[in-house]
Formats: structure tokens, sequence, C-alpha cells
């Protein structure tokens, strides 16, 4: 193939602009099957209306189980015509039309990586959510941030600002133990001296969780106190794992 | 090798004696890999001094994290002298001491079966429990009843009685409705037509599945209108599952 994909993802103030986990995750996925792309950044706000735009329909709905719920990470391929959301549909989409670049799926391990998805969310405490998801948003475009703001300081945080919500002093250090005691459950999972979740072979449950520990650099930053801390944590495991898909971190 | 592995399981009013989950969930894989073994029978007020006769470390400790917490089953092989407890301990040293028998947890699907483990244990909300794990205790043998009793009612159920726990009427249908929907989450992980987790090929994964839904089975009984019901959920996949399994079940 030789026509680019689209991935549309949510910019930010950064640098290189890729800020949502879930972008990152498809990202990861797209440039370690060397498939050529180009990102377009669409803000919070504009979402639905590129959706509507482009006539694809939502693939989740809100908590109500009927309002359309349009998200991002979305891919176009002109190759087929296709709009796929949902970073693991697109992952799994990829895998499928272009079977010539390597699997990230292997053959066999499609509902191990349902319920790793399930499993790697529901074991984490929400310290992270609080820690680095809070902070998160400010790096966000004005326009994305005030709309973020505003969905969720209403909704999720019963009308407290975000700063507010955001754990300081003690609070912090107890948050950031958690995290750790969050990590420690999923580091459990693997065996011993295995870089990755299947051993050797790289699948999409590490770009999963890659993906997650480049939220914290992200945000943090690398020069945190935190990253540093991170760096030390259960062997370098999580460290040694952002830093072997550094490669595929690649913006375009 | 020609020695027979020892099982040592809780025993039950049931005809075969064969009642808790997880001894089934060894029992199937023992059965699987065509490895000779008989059961020893323990009441459950006895294991404790069971490991301390056979002068076995427990494997686990209580919510404390201190105090030792001596479960069942354990398995002995003679041909080591190894002690194994924890089913999942279990099914991994029969796979790496046995490898000419089939393999259960297929290379590089060990820290996904973790992880599946995490998935399936959180993502059921707890109704099973309730509307199985309760009538089930009233297969105990006296003396394990009253242990169970005496332990459980005190402690997880602030001193009410296990019959006034367990839900009637309305609740007993609100329950067995989340049964179903627990049920679909993990429905939803399987591909389009896959009889098991990995597709075609048997791993410890269905059988962990296969031996929760026989709980129902063995409690409710095989007439009973939940048992006719579950056959029905899921075109049919629970039903299809234990029925595979069936002549794995076999009590030696």
């Amino acid at each position: 193939m030789s026509k680019s994909l689209t991935l549309y993802d949510i910019p930010s103030t950064l640098l290189n602009n890729a800020w949502s986990p879930n972008g990152n995750k498809v990202r990861y996925v797209i440039n370690y099957k060397g498939l050529p792309y180009r990102t377009e950044w669409v803000e919070f706000p504009h979402i639905e209306a590129l959706y509507k735009k482009l006539g694809v329909q939502a693939s989740a709905t809100k908590a109500d189980g009927i309002t359309p719920h349009y998200t991002l990470p979305l891919l176009y391929d002109p190759s087929t015509g296709a709009f796929v959301s949902d970073s693991a549909a697109i992952v799994r989409y990829l895998d499928k039309i272009y079977p010539e670049t390597p699997t990230v799926i292997p053959a066999g391990t499609d509902a191990f990586h349902y319920a790793f998805h399930e499993a790697l969310v529901r074991s984490q405490s929400g310290a992270l959510r609080k820690l680095v998801g809070i902070p998160a948003t400010f790096l966000l475009n004005p326009v994305s941030e005030e709309y973020y703001r505003r969905t969720r300081e209403a909704n999720a945080f019963g009308g407290r600002k975000l700063e507010d919500v955001s754990p300081k002093g003690e609070d912090r250090k107890r948050e950031w133990a958690r995290v750790k005691e969050d990590l420690g459950k999923v580091n459990a999972w693997y065996g011993k001296g295995d870089r990755y979740v299947m051993g050797d072979t790289v699948s999409y449950a590490d770009f999963t969780v890659s993906a997650s520990i480049l939220w914290i650099r992200t945000v943090c930053g690398a020069d945190s106190e935190e990253w540093k801390d991170i760096l030390t944590w259960h062997e370098g495991r999580w460290g040694t794992l952002v830093k072997d898909f550094e490669k595929y971190e690649t913006v375009l």
C-alpha cells in the first residue's frame, strides 16, 4: 500500500503535540508496522463535528447506553475507505488488512488481549488518573482544556475544579505509592526475566502498558522526580519498555 | 512416570465428592494430561493440620499479609517429592515437570493467563458468589459446613447466617440477571465462533472458565431451571464448554 493512513488524534501544547495515551497506542502500532501515515489534530470540542462531517458512526455510547460517544483516535484508511475508531479495534483492523506487516495480536491471543485490557484497567486503583490524568489536562490547548474542564468538572468531580481534585503534599505521596502498588500487580503477571508480556515476542499488550507509562513521562517530564523514581521500580521494567518502543513514538 | 499424584481436595455430600471449583480446575488438567492420580479428601477444619503433618509451608497469607493461609487443592508428586498448592501454581508445575503431556499454558501465554485470571475474577460482580457460593456451603459435610459457617458468618457476613445472606424472590431474579451480565463480559472477549479462549486450542483459561460454570451445575443441579437457563446464554457457549470437558471431570 502506498496511500497514507490518517490518524485523527487530540493535540496538546507539547512540542510534538502527541498527548493521548489511546492515540499513542495506535501510533506505536502504526510505526511498528511501518505503515505510512499522517496525523490530523482535532481539538476535543470538535470531535463530534468531525464524525458528522465524515459521516462516521460513533462506535461507543455514553454512560446512558444511548447517546453516541465520539472518541479519538479515529483512523481513516484510503486504501479501503474504512473509518475505524477505538484503539483496540483500529489495531485489530490493521492486523487484518495488512497481514504482511508484523502482527501485534498473534494468532490465538485475541481473547487474551481483551482480558488483558480488562485486567490492566481494573488493576488500577485510580491513583494514576488522579496524579497524571488531571495535570495532563493542563497540557491541552485552551479550547480543549476549557471543554474538558466544563464536561469533567461538572460530571466526574461534582463541580470541583480539577486543581482542587489533584492530590497534594502527603496525599500526593500516598497516591504515588499506590501507583507503584498498582504497577506491582501488573509486574507480577510477567514471567521471570521476561521483557514482554509474551516473553520475547512483542504484542499489543506491551504497547498498551507502555502507553500508560509513557503518559507519566509525557505529563511529569523525563527530568521529573516521578520519572526517575519509576525507572527504579520493578527491576527497571517500565523504563526499559518505554525505551524499547521509543523508536515507535515518531509523530508524522 | 508411573507413581500416582495425590490431589488433596475438599469433599462434599455429593456422589463423587468433588465440590471445590479450584479442586476441579486442577482435576480437569490432571485428567486432560492423562496423569495417574488419586484424591485424598480433607475436610475444611483439617487442612492446617494436614500441612503441618506434611511439613508444607502455606503459599498464601490471610488478609493481614502475615498469618499463613492453608488452602486446598494441594498436590503431592511422589516422583519429585514436591508439594504444590494454589491451582495456578499446580498447573504450571505440571506443565513444567511433564512436558510430554499436553501443555495447558502454551508458550508465550503465561502472563496472559495471570491477567486472564485477574480479569475473570474482577469482571464478576459477586452475584455468582451469592447465588451459588452460599448454597454450595450446604453441600459440605457437617464438620466442614460448621467450620465454614463459623469462619465466614463471623468475618464476611457480619454475624448474619448464610441463609439470611442468600438472595430470595425478586432479589434472586435480579442477581441471576447479573450473573448473565457478568458472563456476557467474558463472552465478549471470545472471537466470533471461537469455542475456546485461544480459538481451537484448549488452554488453562478454558478450564478456569469451565470450573466456574461447572460450579453452577454442581450446586443448582443439571435439572435445575438455572442450569437450563445457562444453556441458552451466549449461543450456548457455557454448556458446550462444560460438555466438552465432561470427560476430564473423572474423580479418582
